[in-house]
């Protein structure tokens, strides 16, 4: 909408556009304070800074990769995480022809490193994407060294302690929303 | 809980596990049938085959990889896919140093085969892991030739015609998950 140029907008507009009922929209929103203007409803740009806020990205994160595999280096690449505030700034493998190579502007350390980096760089969050077999080790390594948030990319569910934040991505989990739409004929208009 | 020997379980133990109350479960599940015994609950067999119906997930998908660089490699390689039902059975690049090439047991044909392979190989979903500027026209090419669900990778918003499903894949949004319970300090064990 600000792209669009749009100034204010409403519960029952955004619950179109979201799929959801107008009354969910402001419920949802009244949860985390008093975003509306009686007879103008939302501000956009009011709406968008409150909703940063909310999600936690109207800060920069700093981030780092431990696996540069396939699906790591297709992470380095994203542009999406750039344009949300993440910043990777550092990458670990135990590929030894891969450490002290550099993709995109992001150095690749060699694991034993895992600790000094982490620290030096601050990081925030991880990005765990190596096989499940290392997944939950790896984790506890990054959780040891100060990381408070978890993405595990992994097909493995991690346990992480009290106060650390986490979240799977299951890409199986993705196309199920696919077939669930397809096996129900339902229309499916999200995403 | 079937790979446990599980053999019952209940609407409350479901919730639990999910991070729902019993009733959100029991009116979920009743969305689509009656699936649990007076005085038993639910039998974990028949509710794991129940959900799988439900998903779509109880029978295989012929599936095509659009764009093999490293985001279409990692997907390539993914296990989860298989385990769930989907099967990889042809990829698509504009790169004519893959054409040819084999990715596991995948094939890598030129884009200008797609029609052909798609309707030889009776594919039904499209993963979209091509840059962001190419995706709505490959996502169009599927579609026209016979793919009824589309799951894309892409950072874009895709249209797609009435009847079709679709999925984006926002990586984004998975750390934002993360972002939020740091910055709202909630503690959370879900995933």
């Amino acid at each position: 909408m600000l792209r669009d140029g749009k100034e204010t907008t409403s519960s029952s507009e955004l619950g179109r556009l979201l799929g959801f009922t107008d009354a969910q929209v402001r419920k949802d929103l009244a949860h985390f304070g008093h975003f509306g203007h009686p007879g103008i409803g939302y501000r956009c740009d009011e709406l968008a800074v409150a909703i940063r806020k909310i999600l936690g990205t109207d800060r920069q994160w700093r981030v780092a990769l431990v696996g540069v595999g396939n699906l790591g280096r297709a992470l380095l690449g994203y542009r999406g995480f750039v344009q949300h505030g993440f910043r990777i700034l550092a990458a670990f493998d135990a590929d030894s022809t891969l450490v002290g190579s550099t993709i995109g502007d992001v150095t690749v350390h060699d694991l034993g490193q895992l600790d000094e980096v982490l620290a030096q760089q601050r990081i925030e969050l991880a990005l765990i994407a190596v096989p499940a077999e290392r997944a939950q080790e790896m984790t506890d390594r990054v959780i040891a060294a100060g990381v408070e948030g978890i993405v595990n990319f992994a097909p493995v569910t991690l346990t992480v302690p009290q106060g650390v934040s986490k979240v799977g991505v299951d890409l199986a989990r993705e196309l199920e929303q696919v077939t669930f739409a397809l096996a129900n004929r339902l229309s499916d208009e999200q995403a």
